[in-house]
């Protein structure tokens, strides 16, 4: 299988992130991309390739312009309100605030455009988080020509990011990208199975009234997890998309057993969809030592992961997304890799 | 005139904020009544008395009672999932997330009823909550009595909290909470005036549908400044409270010149309106040396402010909301008192 990796992620490095009541170093580092890097080179799973450089067009098929526009420039406007460190927001939308205002101040725009104090936005984070995209996108141009699966390296990841908003470590929504993508080149139908242990918010949102992109999520009950209020289980789509979002709440504790079944559901509805190509967005926070998330993963269990994934039998892009146990991310993406070919 | 007041505010004392992307000490501290409080005995205002005790029901008159339920467990919600330190939030609802939602882990229930990452909540906060408000609503009882003029030092303050929201140091609306006591009390038409710095955006939501109580707010405006979605000079009021509802944005920078011209437009409407009692959320967060804040109003400067409120000519209950700039806050509130009475 190959991977598309760009050294570019390390120009996203934040200091710090707000979350559980503390500020506290940020769980998603570049190690985390340097360690799959290195373990793909340990189990020699394949060639690793520079990304492609795609216009900013790819961007705004999914996610409004005047979203993108907060992104290229925050940190410049961050940096001339008097600022220093990375940009962070501090306040939000409450219940009947405006919502056709776009505060002229960063920290106004920040209340539009966020959802949570835990995604920095650092000096050179815009470079790093295009070529996220592109890395992205590269993948889905090989499985385009033929590949049967290909490994898109993401950092930083894209799940939770929505039309109009950030959050959760993610800017742009790498799933929703490749799959508009696909679309744009001749594809009918796009699934994509969505295994990182938050749910994939950002990925719905986006694609929560369209029939041509299947979104189905495995993920921590939103009662009890982040992002909270969104991932439930009667969460069908809208309109149009009716039907074609499927959320698979599993409760704090959960092991591979459970963690399967939902899987092998999850799979059934994708085969019955019949999609030309399979979008996986692969975190590998269900570790049972995931020092933020709540499943009980093993790291055998990544293995077994993708045999069943690999049995709906498309052509398979893997998008990396979350996953913070930085001494064994390597190994567990890398095993569900493995576990797509065969390698077990 | 008299003053209300409380030692229990000490029992609201957080260690942090995270603000303008660090965190830092609480800017909302005791020191801040404290120095008012000495200010007071200096310049022998008048007598300072403790607040009776008033029924949850005065709250849940202008709060949800699911909002003031969680606002009453949070520390213990916050404790039993294994946190330590001050509670505070980390996530909030972006666009098209769910509304019909109150998650069960304590993290969900503050995405759903905060709105900034700034108002903590410690282990005793909801006792000096309760005692704020019982300041202010003893000293809505004096003023029923047939007081002229009564402050009620609260703190913390309350004009940031909304219907189901807290955010901005502000967990109950003690200036909603006072206007809805004299209400139900039988008069029959309330104005309250907020001079502090930020936009009284928890005041205006709580009565931004009724026309028996008139809410005006001189304030940042909300495009350079907290609480940025609410505040602008289009929100007239809706359906019956069309009409009563005035806000004064002003640019950061304002003087005293820009700042008394929008009191006296303000002053003007509260005047036709003319209401049974005035409430003034007093904020001294227009001060030129305030740490947070943009204007430019001098120490003499609040001596002047009540010329035009006190010509008004109706009984005025203050309460004390914001004002950061802990060396001067004794002085200028008091001044702004000195002024109602006419000791310029």
């Amino acid at each position: 299988m190959k991977t598309i990796y760009s050294d570019d992620h390390h120009l996203h490095h934040a200091a710090g992130e707000f979350v559980f009541g503390d500020f506290v170093p940020a769980f998603e580092k570049p190690e985390r991309a340097d360690l799959v890097l290195g373990r793909l080179g340990e189990v020699a799973l394949g060639p690793v390739l520079e990304p492609k450089i795609y216009p900013r067009e790819k961007l705004t098929r999914v996610h409004s312009d005047a979203f993108v526009t907060f992104l290229e420039t925050a940190y410049d406007q961050w940096e001339a309100a008097g600022r220093t460190g990375d940009v962070l927001p501090f306040s939000w939308r409450a219940a009947r605030m405006r919502t056709d205002k776009v505060p002229t101040h960063i920290d106004g725009q920040l209340a539009v455009y966020s959802f949570d104090a835990g995604a920095p936005i650092t000096r050179t984070s815009w470079q790093a988080i295009k070529s996220s995209a592109n890395v992205a996108l590269t993948g889905a141009e090989l499985i385009e020509a033929g590949e049967k699966a290909v490994f898109s390296l993401c950092r930083p990841p894209g799940h939770h990011s929505g039309y109009d908003y950030f959050g959760g470590y993610c800017y742009i929504n790498n799933a929703a990208v490749t799959a508009q993508h696909f679309l744009d080149n001749g594809a009918k139908r796009i699934a994509i199975l969505d295994i990182d242990y938050h749910h994939g918010n950002g990925t719905q949102d986006i694609l929560y009234e369209r029939s041509d992109v299947l979104f189905t999520s495995i993920h921590g009950d939103p009662n009890t997890e982040y992002p909270f209020l969104l991932g439930y289980d009667d969460e069908s789509g809208k309109g149009e998309g009716e039907g074609f979002n499927f959320n698979y709440p599993l409760p704090w504790g959960s092991d591979y057993e459970a963690w399967g079944a939902a899987n092998d559901d999850a799979s059934k509805h994708i085969e019955k969809y019949d999609p030309d190509f399979l979008i996986v967005s692969l975190g590998v926070d269900t570790f049972k030592d995931d020092p933020i998330s709540q499943f009980k993963l093993e790291n055998d269990d990544y293995l077994r992961i993708c045999e069943r994934i690999a049995r709906i039998g498309k052509p398979t892009l893997f998008l990396m997304e979350g996953g913070y146990a930085v001494a064994d991310i390597g190994v567990n993406a890398v095993n569900v890799l493995l576990g797509f070919e065969g390698r077990v």
